[in-house]
């Protein structure tokens, strides 16, 4: 989906490359007649359903930016996609957004049925802190890690952001509800992404809040482009039909500010971000990932 | 539910009441119109509707058992309970058992509505680890206790033998499968409790084995105990209908070994577990508790 080129472009590759291997690393079940072969397999379908791994990819950049070695931030980089994929199968279920696809494939309860799928969810959101807990980083480093994850993930991160979207529905809903519903539901993962990175890196406390800084600004972005594409956006390359929100009678960016004003909005978040990128030397890869974060189409 | 007497009767209570107190403890959002006070209400509600506390109860006294502090144990023994609640509120959705009442009062969907009860149980599986990662124990302790729980809970433990369950519903399974699902289902985490009680205490390998070794033989009696009441059992003690399993098509012990044959393994099985407890030093309380498990009606 990203327009990179040249050398930023092949990073970009590198690192969905090994994040991808690293997550099918995980489907090692060899046992002959393993009867938990459809939760792996429901695991699996959704892991490596693709999507654009920016979680991942800013938690290994964030890493080398403080100065630390991004394969080990690989470990905690697939929990963090186990997360996001996790909040994706229940998001889809019935009882949720009830969505029928996922990335132009069958959404994981419409493929394996809707228990495998919550079930599946549920090993995913397990697994990231077991994988956390196994990878090979200090004791210390780790807990920051896990520490770091569940706060994003719980009551006051993306858990809560859901409840808060789910239960004013259909509903108008205030701008400040807005902005604490999204700095929530998305933004809290994208913040704990990029902070988590520099904690592998055992980064100081500045760099730690220069990069939670960068991460409310393009949290919030992302998801504003989000409703702009969920309007305006081709059906074609989103792999999803357009216009749920409006059938959910969502409040969003575009339902408050419209189509143009959001636009503008995102750009200038896009380039406050770009601006506190200033603070981390060798810059060229992050600051281009950035910019072309607001020029994507799905 | 235990019929234990004197300072036995009096721990126990006390147990009980630590880790009730301090499963609430977490419930302490007191900002005004909090939006997600709705799923703070339904983990709330699920958590603090009894039960048993087998699991905590377990995990503080193996940590005695083995020389530590108890309260050391309560931060973990919570987290448990959260695990085990979050599985009980997925476990009676309706694309799972769909259970209407748990312990006397409407399960959570029923209270909560689906959505906010698939996010509750969602919350408290992530809360369980958020617990661990923020108590007060040596960060190498706290990776230990992580590393047992998210095993016990993954696709090799309880989410792994429910998914055994649900696929075999309705089929005649293999006396080794319905085993293996056991041991995955609810033996997983009764194992994990007892290790991790040890495990908080900072105890040798050959206490964890024997702690291990004892909560399989537990495990397997509670579980055949289950399915004895599940069948024989009063409903109005129970708090919910009697016959599920029937209803639901299930292979049990019952099913396979009768009611007697049953009661006569979950009581040999009760004897060798109290015979492991004797590699403990004061062990009146565990083995009393042990022989109680076998006695309860619900």
């Amino acid at each position: 989906m990203m327009k990179l080129t040249g050398e930023n472009k092949e990073r970009l590759n590198f690192y969905i490359d090994i994040i991808e291997k690293k997550l099918a690393s995980y489907n090692n079940f060899d046992e002959e007649n393993f009867p938990q072969k459809n939760l792996a397999d429901a695991m699996n379908y959704s892991l490596s359903a693709g999507g654009k791994r920016v979680r991942p990819v800013l938690m290994l950049e964030f890493c080398r930016l403080c100065g630390g070695d991004f394969q080990k931030a690989l470990s905690p980089a697939a929990a963090m996609e186990m997360i996001h994929t996790f909040s994706l199968i229940h998001d889809d279920l019935p009882c949720m957004d009830d969505d029928d696809f996922r990335r132009g494939k069958p959404s994981c309860h419409k493929k394996f049925g809707e228990a495998i799928a919550l079930l599946a969810g549920d090993a995913l959101e397990n697994l990231a802190f077991e994988v956390i807990a196994d990878c090979e980083l200090p004791d210390r480093v780790k807990i920051n890690l896990i520490r770091e994850l569940s706060n994003a993930v719980g009551i006051n991160g993306m858990i809560g952001g859901q409840v808060i979207d789910i239960e004013n529905e259909g509903k108008g809903i205030s701008e400040d509800l807005l902005y604490k519903m999204h700095s929530c539901k998305t933004g809290a993962l994208i913040k704990a992404a990029c902070r988590m990175g520099c904690i592998a890196a055992d980064a100081d406390g500045k760099k730690l809040l220069n990069a939670g800084a960068f991460a409310e600004k393009i949290g919030l972005a992302f998801q504003i482009i989000d409703d702009i594409l969920n309007v305006a956006g081709d059906e074609k390359v989103l792999g999803k039909p357009v216009g749920s929100d409006i059938k959910h009678g969502k409040t969003t960016f575009v339902t408050i500010y419209g189509l143009e004003k959001s636009m503008q909005m995102a750009e200038t978040l896009t380039n406050e971000a770009i601006s506190i990128l200033k603070e981390f030397d060798e810059n060229e890869f992050i600051v281009d990932f950035t910019k072309n974060l607001l020029l994507r189409k799905k």
